[in-house]
């Protein structure tokens, strides 16, 4: 589960990227911790559904887009997972 | 915070019905507890992202897909809103 963490905090961080925010503007933004937000990035932590919805709001895009987001690191985490073993083979 | 719990319950809900499935067929193959499914559906619990993966998994429905009936369920929810405070006034 890790794995979907990890993409998430990449979407997260993607996402606060693209507003050329610091941590602790989008912390500020959807009332989290800064130090929390940063966990969340390096997928440190498991958020809630809340904050999921916190930090969509606060990036001005909706939950399912974020999770699209997500889903499409995890897709593409695999198939990289799935090349290295075809080269290991 | 509250009104997402309880369209994320719904959304939860609808997919199992859909599914034919009793709570604790999904509680079973999302790997959840079966009070823990009940609450989620009545939306008195906050669920957390991986909890929201598993039933996502078990329903074979994506996150994105499960998160966009929920906003879709919060849209109805707010215009009903709209709707009755118009007819009050």
């Amino acid at each position: 589960m890790s794995d979907l963490c990890n993409c998430f905090g990449i979407a997260i961080r993607q996402a606060r990227d693209a507003h050329c925010w610091s941590q602790e503007t989008l912390a500020e933004r959807a009332d989290l911790n800064r130090s929390y937000v940063g966990e969340i990035e390096r997928g440190k932590v498991i958020p809630s559904l809340v904050t999921v919805d916190k930090l969509a709001l606060a990036l001005s895009i909706s939950m399912s887009e974020l999770m699209m987001r997500c889903e499409e690191l995890r897709r593409v985490k695999g198939h990289k997972k799935i090349s290295l073993s075809s080269i290991a083979c």
